[in-house]
This record gives C-alpha cells, structure tokens and sequence, in this order.
C-alpha cells in the first residue's frame, strides 16, 4: 500500500472538498475558503475543468496525484482524476481516517433537475454516501468563468454547519443549488425533489481543416415538469433548493408488478 | 443541422444499440445478432473499450462518426463519444424517428449493485429512457474478453421480446444481469432491487521511467445486504436479476423530514 495518508488534527471536522471545473475556479476556491473556517481541509481538483464526466472513475489510465499546498490544516492537491475517483483517493489513499464531511463544488452552472446524472460535483457527493460519509454538492445555476457567487457564502456555512452538526441519513448526499443572482434577495432554503426536466440534444455539424467531418453537442432545456416541489420551481421563484438524494436506481413501486 | 438522419424500415421495431467495451466485444455482436432477428438495427459503438464512463457526455470534445455498414435493416457506426453521447446522437443526430427500444450490452462484467452508477451500459439505457424510450441493458457477470455467453441469448431474447411487446412504464429502465455461466442451468429470471453493496478501493503505488509516481486503482467488492430481493442475491441463486430502474435521485421518504 502506498504510503501518502495524511494526518490532520484528530479534535476539529476534517472536510475533504472536490470539483469539476479545475482547481483554479472561482466556485471551488470560495468554497475551499469557506470550509476552512470550519474545518481541516484536504481539497483535490484537477488542472483544468471536467464537466460532463457523471460518475466515470479513471480504470484504463494510470492515476497521478501532486500535492501544491500543506499548511498546517489545509491540504491541497491536483489529479488526473475525476471527481469519483478524487473521492476515492481521498478515502483511501490520502486521508487516514474517513472524513467527517464531504463537499463539492461551488459549480459553475445548476445541477438540478436531470443535471444530476451528468455532474461530477454530484458523483463526488454520491461517492461519499456510499460510505456512510455526509456529504453536500453546491451548484451556482450560473455559467460562466466568473459567475457572480457575492450571495452564496451565507447558504453554504448554513447548510454544511447544519450537516456537520446533525449528519444526514445514511447514504444520503444533498444536492443543492443556489439561484443566480438578481437584485431581488433569495428567499430562503426549500427542501425538493428533482425535477423531470431534460435536455433536447442538438448537434452542430462542422468540417475540420482536412475536410473531415465532426459534431459539436449542443442543446435545449425542456422543463415540463408542473409540480410545485421540484428543484426547478424552487429555484424559479429565487429559493435555494436541496434535494435529499440516494444512488439506489431501483423503481421500488414497479417491483411487485414487472413479471417474467 | 446536420443532414445524416437515417431512414430505416418502418414496418419493423427501430433498434438502437450501444455498448461500452468497444465495437468488436463478444458480447456487442452477439447482442446485434440477436436483435437483427427482431427488427431494424442501428449500433453505434467506440474504437475501444470505455468501461467505467458512468454517464459521463463529451463536452470538450467534438465527436466523430464512422459509418463502417450499410445493409438492408442494420447501419453500424464507430464514436468517439461515450455510451450516453452514442444513445444522444442515434436520437437526435442519426435516426428520422425514435427508435422502438434502445438496448446496451452485453456488459462484460456485472452492472449489479453499486456498478449501476459507474456502468456506461446503464448510463446508455437511462439517457433513452429520459426521452420515454423503452430501454434495456444487458450484463453478463463474467469479466474478461472473452466470457462464455452460451446461456445468454435465450434470455436476452425472452425479455427484450416481452419489451417490445408490452413495453415499459415511461422513464423506466431495466438493469438485466445474467449470472456467469456454470454447470448447472439459470433457474429462471427475478425481478430484484439494486443490492446495498459497494466496492472498497485499494490503489497500487508504482514509479514511472522516470521517476515519478503514479497510481492504479483496485478495488474489492463487499456484499452486506442480506435483503433476499437484491440483485445481487438473485445471481447468487443463479436467476437472471432485473432490476427496473428509474433516473430519478431523489430519496422521497426525506421530504417531509429535512428542514433548514
């Protein structure tokens, strides 16, 4: 086994924080400087962003770790990783005890709704439950290198001292979403559920400089979900939305009806 | 847009087929045979094997399509997008229609359990179930490049004809695990739950050429549920476990019981 654990004061919360826009971005730095104010922090990212990746884990290709920072508690490193296998890392390789929280984020752009299944941010909050560690993922619904977060920081120390205060239900993570910011205040926190709303993929097709041809994804956001306790619908009327969530897949009301 | 949408028969069921070993697995083309039998074929597969993409989707990439045949009732096509990104493009690049149903497979290798949420199969079966396409993926719980699937097509049959008879609730998946082939016959098929068991990583530390060191991720799997309706328990017992699955996330019970 290797041996890189890392030692942090046993007598204060140790955090271990992830993203998926790089280690450099503007969401990940705010909440890096947030969770210190609680906690000892281990925080791995990588070199530059890594939307999109869902909850893919790095198995064909050699992982890569490079410590820049260790102050007395806070740690921080970059990988090759995903955010799944930065989690993995974290737990079992850097860290010598499990960590009292996991968060994840500020992303850059919402992971409500069926964002979920495609977030890093989320996969890295998903793979922490698994082992019974609380954990939260933050998501900014506003894009963008520079996103405007002046109203995020009192959401995020209410949320995660709650958390580390009360813990959650085993194997759960919370997945949480702040509005973008308009002149109006946010209204307060509300508890939801995810949203059926999706994407309607389109692709731009265009010719690269040897003639050949190739794809650009693009595409719409269709919200045709009516319900009043959707992550979405919360969000629309300027609430943060935390939905409760689990990796158990199972349609649990079709067991007892599907036959074969 | 672009202008590749295929026409294919209308008379017979539209199948859209992927993968995540790589267009020339066993168990891709035993899983294209088998569907040529009951309707037209689309496949869109990559060069490679992508195992563990989860449901990630190309972003920073542009993606390419090689169409490599053309015959009467089957188009096949190589990527180099993900799982998800090949059911994205069937459905809203290459097909004039939506397909009838959309299958994934033959994993090699469990999906069962925890491996749901890191499996390309799956992610592929859920992005078709997003657009309210009936869709199933298919694995068989033997690694390897060459496992034995002799006992697999009778099943995998059976169930993607009840599918395409009956189809499926909208925005249900099923999760299909057929044990490793033994000496005693399947007993049959159950319809099961995800199994509460996850893996527990271990990372193999090794130093390159040139000095540097680097990482291998590896892992055992720990089996604690002792549930008799898992997935995992069902393959124990030698059934073919099938799992319906859905994309929500939500963890319903906790909507009434968190507060902030």
């Amino acid at each position: 086994m290797p041996e890189i654990k890392e030692k942090l004061m046993a007598n204060k919360p140790l955090i271990l924080i992830t993203n998926d826009d790089g280690y450099e971005a503007d969401g990940y730095r705010l909440l890096v400087d947030l969770m210190k104010t609680l906690g000892d922090v281990v925080a791995i990212s990588t070199l530059e962003s890594t939307s999109a990746m869902g909850h893919a884990v790095t198995m064909n290709l050699p992982l890569r770790l490079n410590k820049i920072k260790d102050e007395p508690g806070f740690i921080e490193y970059i990988s090759n990783g995903t955010p799944a296998d930065n989690i993995k890392m974290g737990k079992h390789l850097l860290l010598d005890r499990l960590p009292d929280l996991v968060v994840s984020g500020i992303n850059h752009g919402s992971n409500a709704a069926i964002n979920i299944i495609y977030s890093g941010t989320m996969a890295a909050a998903l793979e922490a439950a698994m082992d019974g560690i609380p954990a939260i993922g933050f998501s900014l619904a506003e894009y963008g290198q520079h996103p405007d977060f002046s109203h995020v920081s009192e959401f995020v120390l209410k949320i995660t001292k709650r958390v580390l205060n009360d813990s959650l239900p085993e194997g759960i993570a919370l997945n949480v979403n702040i509005p973008k910011k308009t002149d109006a205040p946010v209204k307060g926190i509300k508890i939801a559920r995810q949203a059926k709303a999706t994407w309607k993929e389109t692709y731009e097709e265009r010719t690269d400089p040897f003639g050949r041809k190739y794809y650009w994804m693009s595409g719409v956001f269709l919200d045709g979900d009516k319900r009043v306790d959707t992550d979405e619908k919360a969000m629309a009327d300027n609430y943060v939305a935390v939905v409760p969530v689990k990796f158990d897949f199972t349609a649990s009301d079709l067991l007892d009806k599907l036959t074969f």
